[in-house]
Formats: structure tokens, C-alpha cells, sequence
């Protein structure tokens, strides 16, 4: 369970987004950083960056946190009462992989809504509804990704969510976005960030995942609700000193790094093209929309589990297995188009020699 | 409720060790630290902080937190069912600062143990046992906090810990030592911190108070309790991704700002010193055993809140008040024997003041 | 959502086995049923129900709670951590009718497992794991229910439960029955109770249903489970005074009314042949296995809540609609052959009266 | 912990008003009891129990629960949002009988507060509270214990209510009261019910005690309030199904044995008056206002548990060491002032037995 990290050189990662590393520059930004203690609200460069992504997403107030995570946990414990339902797309990341928060954290727990690539419509929603009754939980709130993850970076367009949200209302179910990779949405669709966020009561950003920061989410919101997050900011040991530091970094990547995310959706894009010419390879490039690629082995005599272990011990080129035959690969500021090609050939010609193995020797 | 920061400008701040402030060779090792995602063991400065924590400690495994708050909550939903009760000092900063922590977070609660100076003796500790019972809650977990904080930085002997640590096993009660400041009580009495974290199941130190990180805390126990940390530290977003570029700060912060707790001592003892001498301050400098100053303000005609914030006001130095008569003075890195003295003056000063006002002017 | 009955008169209730009232015998053991404390075990006649549902279940201990959802609940929360996850069928009583139970609870959460009408195998169960890691839950219990309830009262064999508890055994997950109508099953099938309990950690049955006692049900266990059990029942209210009153009629029940069930078994299978003949509804009476009979609409111009509704207006019969074109009857010691030959010619000229009407007076 | 009852036959037992054993007009009143599936709102007799508890507190709506404590739990829960502090007189049943279930139940934890008798003024509520703040708890609810158990029955004067409400309504915080023995209260001052409870959001009084019925107590306040406790009712397995059997016994109890109440004050009195003149017994009589006396050994060679262990063992008399030299006896309808003149003498005898023996004999 302590993580070990990999075992081979890793030369272009694609595993995700959130191992960029901070550049020289942003660096520089936290070096120079004057800080406080945040906890008193005297840490100047974790005020600026609060201040900067209410801007940014027109929202009243904000809080700086430690990760995305605990956004979503913050939100949820805040919108929800013990036993209630969160309304959340059946891959969606707090389901898939925050599994254990809501229930252990509010005891709450996730009802999942059948969509397509992590974006569902009202009546999807309207399905996972169940009857009002004693027995049953109150549907507390509805959480959707923008892009989703596991959807392959789909974006959901502003007229889904109105309608979702506005659906939503109507029952009195709070909603909340998780906007771990807002901003691609933002530059993929050319919507404003404000107006993605405006239906809803909760949202927050990552700064650790394209935009490269190293550490840290900014959960907006009203003021009361900000209020009380601080208060489960403290509580859960979310609070730091001198956080300036490392907001800094945020600050320096909002202000750098968004309309270079336009770069990574194109590397993204590439990199479907590339693969779908192979034909063991199921991905319909038009589908990419963001910096997620989400691709299928077909008739493949491996998995996808040992393919990309392959391709790492082979080619340095790490993506992730997402399902039997399912990977990901996620572009990001620390790979150009280069290595995307680079990428691309690796497994594609190890798909090939895989192929032409004699069956007998294929026991990986 | 959103933190707002000193009206005023601080020129001496005494008010905690907390707001400590990262030197500028500290600064440097951030910009430099090597870093990978620490989420899956990949961030080499994390793995060489816990490294060397580890090795201070004497325990087969850690783990970087964001904060110590982490480091306490964690370490008792790990040692807690839900109903358990956590023995812990009347005075401890977990019962008093992180009162709502354990019961929202382990569905545990504080069972408070009287003491003195945060000190208690296994008599103390068996008066605050309740017998066995169906209606009563088991005691899971006995937590030290060494050196005592609002105990005003007294320190638990080895003896004094052997005995209760020992008492508390033989009951099947766990042990955890909440060592915010124990590197200070280390090089005030001159046990290593090998011995004095010996008998605990948990124990943790604070990177961000004297030491003068910027950020975070390390816990430590062994590779089965740090396993059970990670699925909490991951569930509650402590999680981070380049947290490298804080812990550097860590790692500088032991390699370079141990020793040098002994002058935060002198100076905490010269502070002790020199308000003892005023006659309305009740304070015996042979009680200052680390870094902070506990004093009471004796026929004073003002509150200690009173005073604090005009002593903000007229001279830039900023002290906590801790009781309607008592207040808290913290000696750090960023404050020298010139500050102290500067700083003492100013409040004989100001208490003289107020003494020599006409009454009628003393409505502060 | 204060329940308010039905608002027409009710003459054959085939809505479940809950509604069984006490009959003269039970009500006269309940007035003579000798009672003293239960919380300071001086209750003879609890004393004697626990004695004997030990004895019946092949369990070290017992306990006594007001009603089987506690059991459920007080069982994973002793089996489970928060966070931890509960395997469970999908349509089980536990996931669907106290979905805020294990969350609100124990921090816990139901992971469910597709089956074949509530009986799943090894391989469902395989399906329904997800992989090792910080980010997943522990699967900390397996819970079947025995018969399954919404899988139509289908039992499960002897052969496939020790299938599904050896492997759970090997994953060092706990294992749990919910006995609901245990008793139905082992009429059924001719398997001891014994036999059907050994596997499990902890298994319940309920007094309330097709045994006809008023109130309660029985958790059973080793020792240290029904200790722990204790602590909950007290913490959670279902620690009662002279509960011998109630106890009472549930060991009448167990004396009385276990054989007895086969009549309900052999009612039930008769509802279904005499339902089946009819070309609107759906149902093979060979999987009519205990007192559950779970048919379908077909080509029917209303819908199951409609249809139920006019049923029990018309002719004082109730059924449940459980689902859009779904109904459950439920046969019990409150209905002979003759309510159900009733209950049946209603419910079919009910259908055909509908099919008879013009669309334009089918606005229900 | 699995409880085991006395080794010794009991003949007058003042343990608790909690052993009284129903009468046989009361069991009448229970075999005949009119019944239905209380879940579904059908249950004649816990209707009738419900709307005569509803009428007698004065509130909106009511629901009958299996226990006292889960009065107090559903009500916390429902008060409460994790994190929260319940103020409550520090000898209360809830927060010494019950201190793992808030914790556990709700996130929530007792805040004690001093008091005389467990009864408590504004000025020791206002010492009881903290200040605002992120770290610190919200007050949520103020809990009263009327009369008060540990207290020794002591009554609080409809004043005192009057004052410490307010004083939370103005502070946002909600009011509960723990009616356990309210109506004794209500027969010892002339307060009439409804008046004591009119300030409370919450109240609620238990049948079990000395009203002399079996099983239950009955959960008041306004209907949305009275809403959210179904559903914790149904959550934590407090829902039944035929409640009507113990519900008609509460009922008979409300309508027969409340006068009566009166002459167990009367015994308790008369107890006290009867132990005073011992030289080793420290009780006021004039302090004794209910049913409850509790009284101090003074100078005595023996501890109150070894005290009232020989009692028993001696003279069939049971009461209850309460403290090392604290010894509490109920009076109830079980006993008559004949058993009360032999249970002073026994007790009186006994001490006088111990003293007069050599100190070497005094091993018990």
C-alpha cells in the first residue's frame, strides 16, 4: 500500500496530468512567494490566489486546499446530512475513486446516474431518482465532472448543465461541480469559466493537474458556504502556515498556463490520430476533446495491463490500463509533439511485435 | 469566520511559532527539490523527508501530512472505533483546538484527564478511566503532547512517559504522542527522540511551528499503521502530487534548525525573566523549560484580551491572550534577545500606562 | 412521511408477511409471560428466546433487537470500518430499503453484486471486487439474504452459499445472513437452519413476518460478536426494559409456527398457478419457491401502482407494486386458500374489466 | 458484558424504577390490544399512545420509540450536524450513560456543564460556552434532564426552564429535554406537562420508568421534526411492526398510573427520613423531591459497592452504588411504604453490623 513508484526510467509520461512538474518560472514564483500564516488570513500570496479564482469563476468566496479531493469531500460533507444520496455519473472520479470519503466522511453515499462518457442528460438523472419514503435517502446533491475523466475528457456543454441543474433546483438538491479540469473545458469549448460556474453552489479547480502547479485546489462558492468549508478545512488538517508558497504556484500557472492547455488538447488529438490507424486500436480521434485519450485493444492478445507494462519496460512511455482493455493516455505540459509521436510509435510497433510473436512465447 | 489578518503592523510576533517564515536558503532548497508524484512514491524529496524522519524518530515507517491537525485526526480514527474514547490532557491542543476532529471524524470523543502543565501522572490517569461497561465508551487510545503547549511548554519526562505508556498497555490501550514541539522538549532535556518515541504506537512532529517550514507535519508508526494511514490521508485529501517542493523545506528545517531551539529556550527564559519583575505579572522563569511564556496578568485593570490588542496597537508586538488574565508569548527563529527585550519593555511600558490612567480613561 | 395506512378498508392484506397480527394463543403467552430487567439479563422470558434461537441456529450467543433492520445495521457496523464496503445483491433489503443505514451508521456503503433473483455465484461476486488500493474500499462483509425477498423468495442452496462464503473466507471478508425469513427457506428446501448458519459470522432471524409475533428479531453470533452487539444495542436505543413481554411471543412462534409455513409456501404457489392462466400477467409457478410471489404485467394498459391501487378500492385485496409493471403478494398465517382463490379471481377481473374499457375511461 | 442478572433472590428492589413489572390489569390492556403494522401507519394502539402523548406534552407531533435513549439519540442526530457540541448538565444520563452515542450516532459530543443537582443557571451555562470560532464547536442544542437522575431527582422550576431556553433560542441554539421521569416532575411541583415542555423543540418521556409499562417512550416536538425522527426510526431499526401490544401498556400507564406518582415521592421521602437518623448516613430529606434518593456513607468502613452488595446478599434488598460512597435508591410502584420501613432497617442494621465487628473481620 506505501507507494513505490515505478520500477523502469520513465522518458514521456502519459500516465496523467497531475506528475507535471513545476517549470523554472514557477519556481521562481514560489521562491520569491511572501507569505504568513494562512491560517490567520495573513498569508498575502494565498489571498491572491483566492482572490484570483473568484475572479475567475464569479464566485463570491473561495478557500485554497491541499487537493482536489478534499474540495469534493468538503462539498459534499457541507451539502449533505448523514445518510443522504449524491446524484454523480457512475465514472465519475469522487465514485470511482473516492469511494470511501462520503460515506466515511458524512456518511453519505454516491448513487450513480447511467450517462454517456460522463455526461447524462435529465432523464438519466430523472432514472436514478428513487421514491421519496423513510427508507430512502434524501437526494442531497448532484456532482458532475467538467471534462470527464473517465468519459475521456469529455466536456459537458452549457446547455446540459443548465438543464441538469436546473432540474435539480427544482427538487432541492444542491449541486456541485468538479472542476479538476475545468479550464480545459473553458479553452475546448470556448465557454467562460464564470459561466460554466454559475449554476452552481459548489466548484472548485485544480492547480496540479495541466496547469502544472504542484500542489493545491481552490474550492469556490457563497460566503457562508466558504465559511463553513473553513471550518472542515481545520478540522481535517487541511490548514496549513505558510501556504503562500505553494499558492504562488497557482497563481503563477493561472496566469501562464491556461491558453497553452489549447497545446496539450491538440497533442491529445494527435495522439488519437496516430493510434486509430492501427488496428488493434479503437478511437475515433473527432471524440478527443480535451487532453484525455481513452482508447480500446481490440482483438488484442494481451491486456491492456500488460501492454502498458510493456511499454514502459520498452519504450520508457508510460500511460495507464483503465479496464481489460482499456487505456489512458493524459497530455500535459511536460510532453510536446514530439513525444506524442514518439509515444505513438512505441506502442503501436508493440502491438506489432506482439502480433508476430508465436503465440507460445506471448506468456507475459 | 473567513481569517482576516492583524489590523495592525506586527513588527515582534510572539503570538505562535507558527508564523515562522522560510529563511531564504530554506526558499532555495524548495526551488531546487527534485520532484515526482508523491502519490505514487515517485516525489524524491518526500521519500527523503519520511526517510530521515523515520530515522530521527526510531519507527519503521512514515508519512508526510499537510499538518499536524492530519497527523493527530488520522492517527486516532486509525486507533478508534466508532464510541471509543481518546485519553488526552484537559489542556491538549487536540481536546481544545481540535475539538470537533475525532467525533466527526472517528465518531470517537475526548475523554479529558486532569493535569498539571499538561503533565499527568498514572494516578492522574486512573481517575479519568470509567469502569467497564456496556453504556460506556472503551478507552482506545491514551495521546500525550509533548511538550505541553497551553501547559506553557512543560515537558513530559521519560519516566513520567514510561509510566503512563506503560499503564495504558496493560489496559490494551494504544499510545500516541502528538510531538508538535518535540524536537523542542528533545534539546531541552537532552532525550533523544528515538527514546522518548519508543513507547508510542503513533507519534508525529510539526515541520511548519519552530522548525520554520513552510507546511507539514510527518507521522510515524509502524509499516502496518502508515499502510492504514495512506487509505486516510488519500480519503481525506492529504494527498498531494509535487509535495517535494515543501518537504525540501522539512529536510532543510532538520538538518539545519534543530540546534539552534536551544536560543528560542534562552530567549523564551530571558522573556520570563523580564516580565517577572513587573508587579503585575506572575510568572517563574524556572517553569520556561522551551519556547513558550505562559503569564498571568495579577491585579491587572484590564483583561488580557484588552491588553494584547492595545499592546498590537502601540507597539507592534503581538502576544495571545489565553484566559481572561493569561497570556501566551511563543520565541521562534524570526525573533532574537533584541526583540525579546524590545518586547518586554513594551508591555511593562504599556502596563504602567494603563496602571497610571485615571480609571475613568481605562474604558478600552 | 408520518405513515397514514391505507385509507380503504383492507380484507385480504397480501402486501407482506409483515402484517401478521398475534393470534388468542400468542397473546396469552405474551399476558402470562414471566419478565424482569433485559438490560441486566433478569428478563426470564427474553432469556429463554435467546436460549432458543442459539440452540435453533447453532450459534454460541444471542441477542434480542426490536427489529431486523438493526441487525443488519448492528452487524456491519461491528464487521465494518468506515469506509469499508458491504457486498451485497443488488436488490437486497439491506441495499434498497436501508440504503441510509450502513453510511449513516458505519461509514460504510453497499457495493452491489448482480445476481439471478438475489442468488448470486462465486463468479457475480468476483465481478462485484474492485482492486487493492488506497483509493478503494476494504470489502469488509458479504451479506446475502436468505430467501431473497425481491428476487421473488428464491432460496439459496446449501452448496452455493458455502461457495460464496469459502471464497470470502479466503479474502479475509466476514460473512452475513440476513434470516429474514430464514425459517421460510428451511421449510422449503428440508436444509437445517444450522446447516444454512454455520458458514456465516453472523446471522438474524426475524419474529415479526411469517411467524406471526408482533415484535423483534434475533442476531446470533460467537460470544465476542454478541458482546460487541450489546454495546450497539444499548448505544443505539434498541435496549428495552421488560422486553419478556414481546420475547414471549416470539418463542410461542418458534414452538408454534415454523412447520405451519409450508402452507404459506403451498398458498403462494397456488396465487401463482391461478395468476398465471391469465394472459396479462407473467409468472412461472415453478419458481415460487417459499411465501413470495413476484409477477408481471404484460401488455397491460395501466401500470402496477395503478393497478394495486383500484385492486384494494374494489375488492379490499392489497398487493405492492414494486416496480412500473411489477407486483408482490405475499402469502402469511393470515390468509388460507380461500383468500388467495379470492385475491386471484379479483385481481383477473379487475385486468379484464380494464382491457374491456374504452382507452378514454382508462384515465386513472 | 452480556448481561447476567442478579446471583441473588431480590425481594425489594429500589435498583431502578426501570424493573417495575406491568400489572395484570396492564397485561389485559395489552392482550387485548388492537394491532396493526405500525410502519404503515395502522396501528390503532400506537396511534392512540402517540395522540394522547402529543396532546399531554402540548406538541405538534409524536412517535413512539423502543427506548429513552433513543429519545435523546434521534433528537441529538437530528439537532446536530457533525462536529457539534450538546450542552448538557455534566451528571446527565445522556452524556454519562450514553457517551458514545452522540459521538457515534450523530459526529457530536457532550459539553459539560456544572451544575448543582443537574440543574443549572444562565451564569453556568454562559462559563460552559466557548468562544466562536473556526476550530471550536457549534452549540447546537441544550439538553435538560428533567427531573434530573444523578441529580437525585431534583425538579427544575419552570423559571429556571424559562431562562436557560431563552438564553440558547438567543444564541440559535435548540432546546431538549429528557423527560425520562417528566411526569414525576409534573406531580411534585403542579407544573402541568404542557408548560414545561412549551420551550423545548424536543422532549420526550419514557413509560418504562415509573409509569410501570414494559417497553418504550414517546418522542415530541413539532411535525417536520417529528418527520426526520421516522426516518431515523427506520434507519437505526427503531421502526417495529404490532407496537400496539406495548403500546397499549403506555397508554394504560398514562391513564392510570400517573397520580400515583405521588406516593412514590411520599416512600422516597420517607426513606430519606428513615436513613437521616443514622449517624453514618448523610441525607437531607428535604432535598428529596421525587422518587429518587441519594445518599452518602459517611465515615463508613465499607465502600457504597460493597455496601449494597452485602444488602442483597443479606436482606434482598437492592440498590445501586452510584460513587465510592454514594448509594442511590428508586421507589416505584413495586414497592409500598412496608418495603421501604424494611429496607431502611436492613441497611441501618447493616451498618451498625460492620461497625460493631473487629476491624480484622471487615474483609469483605
Amino acid at each position: 500500500m506505501i507507494p513505490v513508484g515505478s520500477s523502469y526510467p520513465i522518458r514521456i509520461d502519459l500516465f496523467s496530468d497531475t506528475i507535471t512538474r513545476p517549470t523554472k518560472a514557477m519556481r521562481q514564483a514560489m521562491a520569491n512567494a511572501e507569505v504568513g500564516d494562512e491560517q490567520k488570513g495573513e498569508d498575502p500570496s494565498t489571498n491572491e490566489l483566492v482572490a484570483l479564482t473568484r475572479e475567475l469563476l464569479g464566485k463570491e468566496e473561495a478557500v485554497f486546499l491541499p487537493s482536489g479531493t478534499m474540495c469534493n469531500q468538503i462539498a459534499y460533507a457541507l451539502h449533505c446530512r448523514p445518510g443522504d444520496a449524491i446524484l454523480v455519473d457512475e465514472t465519475a472520479h469522487s465514485l470511482c475513486h473516492e469511494e470511501t470519503g462520503a460515506p466515511a466522511l458524512a456518511g453519505a453515499f454516491y448513487r450513480p446516474i447511467k450517462a454517456d462518457h460522463g455526461v447524462f442528460s435529465v432523464a438519466q438523472l430523472e432514472a436514478a431518482l428513487r421514491p421519496e419514503g423513510r427508507s430512502f435517502a434524501r437526494n442531497a446533491v448532484l456532482s458532475i465532472e467538467q471534462p470527464s475523466n473517465l468519459g475521456g475528457g469529455t466536456c459537458w456543454s452549457l446547455e446540459g448543465i443548465t438543464s441538469v441543474t436546473n432540474m435539480a433546483r427544482s427538487h432541492q438538491i444542491k449541486t456541485h461541480m468538479d472542476g479538476a479540469r475545468m479550464l480545459n473545458a473553458v479553452v475546448a469549448t470556448g465557454v467562460s469559466a464564470r459561466d460554466f460556474c454559475a449554476p452552481f453552489d459548489s466548484v472548485w479547480l485544480d492547480l496540479s493537474k495541466g496547469l502544472g502547479a504542484p500542489i493545491g485546489a481552490v474550492l469556490a462558492g457563497d460566503a457562508d458556504f466558504i465559511n463553513e468549508a473553513w471550518r472542515l478545512k481545520q478540522r481535517w488538517g487541511g490548514s496549513m502556515r505558510q501556504s503562500g508558497i505553494v499558492a504562488a504556484a497557482g497563481t503563477f500557472a493561472l496566469r501562464n498556463n491556461v491558453d497553452r492547455l489549447a497545446d496539450d488538447h491538440g497533442n491529445a488529438r494527435l495522439l488519437a490520430e496516430l493510434l486509430s490507424v492501427h488496428p488493434q486500436i479503437s478511437i475515433d480521434p473527432l471524440t478527443v476533446q480535451t487532453n484525455i485519450v481513452l482508447f480500446d485493444l481490440v482483438d488484442s492478445p494481451v491486456t491492456a495491463a500488460v501492454l502498458v507494462d510493456r511499454l514502459i519496460q520498452k519504450s520508457g512511455v508510460r500511460m495507464g490500463a483503465f479496464g481489460p482493455s482499456t487505456i489512458r493516455a493524459v497530455t500535459h505540459l511536460d510532453v510536446d509533439s514530439g513525444d506524442i509521436r514518439i509515444a505513438a510509435d512505441a506502442i503501436r510497433a508493440l502491438l506489432d511485435e506482439i502480433h508476430s510473436m508465436p503465440t507460445s512465447q506471448r506468456s507475459f
